[in-house]
């Protein structure tokens, strides 16, 4: 997954509107124009890189003239020490972007982390680890592109670009009355043509009844291991199988190797721990 | 502090874009327009609630005909199973606003539940646990709000609501060449007249210099519990004094009973742990 | 599929801002503003109404107190002569918004009806009409909504809501070096879980290779209708089929009689006729 | 006419959104960003013109390293299989603006090919062709200039840069009790003073009346070829004439032979057939 | 000239979101929100009131709830004392939104009240006081109103709704080598067809070039009276004359003696002396 | 004080949208896009420049073709005749963007100009000029930096960067009930801690109990000139005073005498006299 400039330029210029207000009024009582500097971004934990180039960003939208050099690129693992990038030139503007750069790349950064920590404990099995719709309001995009980053796979963007049948779907449209299979059949017909049709299902009945009105990929909720593991074989080239639902770092792989399909994992986006990046500025030279 | 919904309405309206796309294609495909419905707001975990007015701004932009009763307010204290809030009126309505609101409501919650955590270690003490500016791009405003809303204070919004002279400015101003002195009065000389004078330092020595130069805060950057109690005990009646870096839910007692004036937290907004709230629909009546 | 305030207000917003420039110096000029009227919305030719949501809307932007009453739903065929809807208000309100509410309900009323057309085309046939993306740009959400109430299908919305592997993908992935059945399965590997996978082709050798690698949908584009037929065996319980290309009024039946599942018809948002409707206004009552 | 970027930018940053969604899922899947290639837009089909800059800024938007030449300049005729531009670069970009691009230039390209139909009618009569507000909603300002490209004239942009006073404000400001003449003058008081006023009447008598009062410019609607000459012999040297109102390529040269100084056509950006343009791709280059 | 909140709406936001930042610290420091209050804004000196809608608006964005009374409309003169309008409800609201309501409406009250002076001092004469585009960034379509209100009439909104020459026009478009007779045909040609043709001009010779090619106004830029008159009477019947540069209230009479129909005058808006008013708050009743 | 573009950009924007319109139709009509213009950029009376980097954005955005070069910087008293900058390019574009350039220009200068009047009548005594929150909306941010740029200093920017307990405040926090002290101490405990807190009086009576209270600043709203002295007297050492209300030319240097800190003028950004400056053009060179 690629993040476009058009994507990323209006979400940084709030951020920065956010954090600058009407001026650095430190900055600007304290450094002279003419004064350039350096600033080195480090990292000061272990972690996967991700939102480089969002970084780089922040520091344009604040100083075109700043130069920006990536040394190590979105999806690489980094560990404590090593350098990130460089910026160089007009000392005032540095810090002005600083903490808006930094809140972007420790944030992102962290997403990454933790998917990859994922992606790893399920190694060897066929299972790949999937976002959900649970991210941070504003950071959908930037998120699912930290997951990727992490080694983790594309779940629907939002409520257009896929068709997830839940709970409170059945609820509302009262399939009590008709039964999965008819409302299973409703959705093909109603729904645009490219989209899968996946439903959320607690147990192994309603798996089947899914099975039997067509569905294309059935989410195992909250499903025990055996269970998974019987809807993963009555799934068998008909449907692919998802799980969901409480998964941690502890069970992960215990559902991974039901033979599941995906594993969603709303933690990697809704519980983000920060990585923890630093920017160190060392004053270069006075122009005269 | 207040939110106003001048506020709220523009960053309601781009979650909600991200979220709904061009359309919720699974409940246009499945509930028909003349069922009703009810949906629960649930606890599922213990917390501080926080965001009730976001949650309830997201259901009227998706529909505005949508009644919604808020049953707890902010800041109160939920345990597992506590009805928040109803909301009541056209099925279809109800999913497509959930997702958006719980990612508001779950996260501005985990926000608070962590600040009570810090503001209740640290009772008996005169310390205020403050927010930094390590805040999510884009929520600034409802972090900030969050934290005030489980006890926590207002440190600055913004780089223009501050003076905070940190490391880097030191770096860019040179200060090497004239002592922290000098720089603490020219920045006195060019700052807005409201603004307090805050200067990061990392040890005694610093703070007495700072305190020389008629420093009104000091920020004790990652020093130890000893060198801490000694700079408040000689900013006693100067300045006040605030404590920051790497302050965890183990150490706060400890840095709060050096007694320094404000203990700032940046775990608060940069590694929040969502609290855990659903959303659970009721089928409530079909109009002939 | 439903249209939301939320889609349709910043639309109408611009249309009007576009339209009405600093005043109506017209209106502004002669029309009292205690005075009172009313206008209808008349049909002045035979066709399928959509968008009289959109043009309401018109009026309450320019004029929150002018009372709108629609007398005709979208989707309904509508004779010239028929009245679609009465509002009634200040007199100077009705020519602010009159060009702007007829412009979207000429534009959409317009492609509805086209629509109609090739659907009737084709009724007793599976084939289903579909839009493309060749719409009007900034119009895409509206006429894909025509489409809809003429009796149309929903295409993927976007770029980013479906996958179809055109001829310039093919060319820009080399595929020549690899086959198509390797295009699929890396496609397949990299999409979003709940997105199926459309080929366009143009021989039945490519249709039969894209088959082979276990596409879900396959584009005819511009082919024969023997070829069309032996294709749609092929795919027989293996895939969909669409055709695509040259369709128009003449042949559309023809093109469902080979037994496609869809037909996607760019004329329908690319070349579209307005529908005759007018707004008389009538004098109603003077305040004294 | 001159398009500026100003005002180009957001028009075309709008549609982008609009075709682009969260990302292009299929080129993302299958191109890798090492491949190079070009891309030719070529005619399929006769017309002339419009949109070339337009769909510049559309390639520049997606990927502002692209480069972009310009064979074929707006304004002229195209035939079948002319190359209109080349575009060059990332081989992901080109299929990204593709669309978009296409459905810009198609529309104008449209609108500027049926202009010129009616402007080549009329030639050698002194009768100009002028475009009207019917146009699709947020494409004014272009529809507008692919009018002028093609050779027709600038009517009033928006109902702030010109007076036209019809029926509807006749039925508002009540005339019926003060006269036409009245109704002029007035509006002579309150206009701003730099717009000429015209009045939309419908039998001699009324252009007639419309000539006393001092009107700049008589709009003739739906009116008779005879009529239509009388009103035009009376108008000389008082005032000019713009016929209006069912006007066809079948008529247009029988209406501009009564002698009108305008003919204004709504069926140009109303009912609008896009031109048939395509773009190839061919690949490039790969770096290793 | 009417205001539509259309247009009123997003000026007012954006001057709100200036003023209030992210949060009123002062009075959310204070003012308990179980407290009523009413706000009266007061006129402090005589003057032309303009702008009491704006000032609603401003009061509606920061709180719906607040009731807005007005006493007195637009265009009264009011003197010292006078109760202009009466805001009541709760206490935290109204120092929200005081000072940027009382900057809009004394500003426009100023440019008013300056109007009314000019219109007055040539009352008797035919003379009309104008508008200039010499406003304030931002705030044209407020003060044309203000100037509207004050008894002043209108000039062309922007580039886009008048055609005037002027000497760098000239300058550029080479006139020397064609003369102004020419220029003016070949505008004439060009612009729309609604919009009047003026020419500045410095002296009675080119006055008459402009007769001459059948100007609709001339400008006459800082011209001696003797001039003026001249050109007055040279232009009878064929055009309007305009007076424009260094008018004052000292010599706006004597300019409008000489006959021309306008005056334009740019102090009106680009000099703005605000009127006083001031918003005193009484304290109503707390809810216990 | 320093604006960053990203800051006048979109302020740039609206205003240009503001007077452009749809497009520039004098220059369109008359100039064609190979004649080469410079334009100059010359004061016509005496005063200190501010917004040369306004002006430069304006034409830059106008046509990134165009060459600008600053003579005079901001901050530089200009005398009738210096060219102050030079603009080179296409001759069409320069008068489309003459007027908002100098719009911005003149009255920034004009704001500054004033200010560097009071700023010079108080020359060698202690106080320093301030702005106000009495600005034009939509132009605090300029308006501001004019003032700095004329030699001032900086007041709160908004609401949320600095407490002031006007009288509004204390009617509506019925401080009558609890006192001045009770209310600057609830108030130090409620805002942000880098917040000093400045209260509003009348009276010696008042400022000494605020001094009680321990504020940090006192505002002394319309006090005698004895009555000032006496708080500059108490106030020593304890808080700083500003004064205001009422505050000319003629009586600033007698107010400034009397010891106090700040003297902050609304005048300066409420009633703004525009500097004189004009744009003329020379025909430069024709490519053929």
């Amino acid at each position: 997954m690629e993040l476009s400039e058009l994507q990323i330029e209006p979400i940084v210029a709030f951020a920065l509107e956010e954090d600058l207000g009407h001026s650095d009024v430190t900055t600007e009582a304290l450094i002279s124009s003419d004064v350039k500097a350096q600033g080195y971004l480090m990292a000061r934990s272990e972690g996967v890189l991700a939102g480089i180039e969002v970084a780089e960003v922040v520091f344009r939208q604040v100083d075109p003239s700043l130069s920006f050099e990536r040394h190590i690129l979105d999806g690489i693992r980094v560990h404590e020490g090593d350098v990130i990038a460089t910026v160089a030139g007009s000392a005032g503007s540095i810090p002005k972007a600083e903490r808006t750069a930094l809140n972007f790349l420790q944030h992102l950064s962290g997403v990454a982390t933790e998917t990859a920590k994922y992606v790893e404990a399920v190694s060897g099995t066929k299972a790949r680890i999937l976002h959900t719709r649970k991210t941070t309001p504003g950071l959908r995009l930037l998120e699912r592109y930290a997951v990727i980053t992490g080694g983790g796979h594309m779940h629907r963007h939002n409520l257009g670009s896929g068709v997830l049948i839940k709970d409170n779907h059945l609820v509302a449209s009262q399939a009590g009355e008709v039964g999965l299979k008819e409302v299973i059949q409703q959705t093909r017909r109603n729904a645009p043509i490219h989209l899968k049709i996946e439903v959320e299902v607690e147990t192994v009945e309603q798996a089947q009844d899914a099975l039997d009105g067509g569905v294309d990929i059935i989410l195992l909720d909250n499903m025990g291991l055996d269970d998974m593991h019987r809807v993963v074989e009555l799934a068998q080239d008909q449907a692919l199988t998802e799980a969901s639902g409480g998964i941690t770092l502890d069970n992960v792989r215990a559902v991974a190797e039901t033979g599941v399909d995906f594993i969603s994992v709303g933690a990697l986006t809704h519980s983000v721990t920060a990585m923890d990046i630093s920017l160190d500025m060392r004053w270069e030279v006075r122009f005269f």
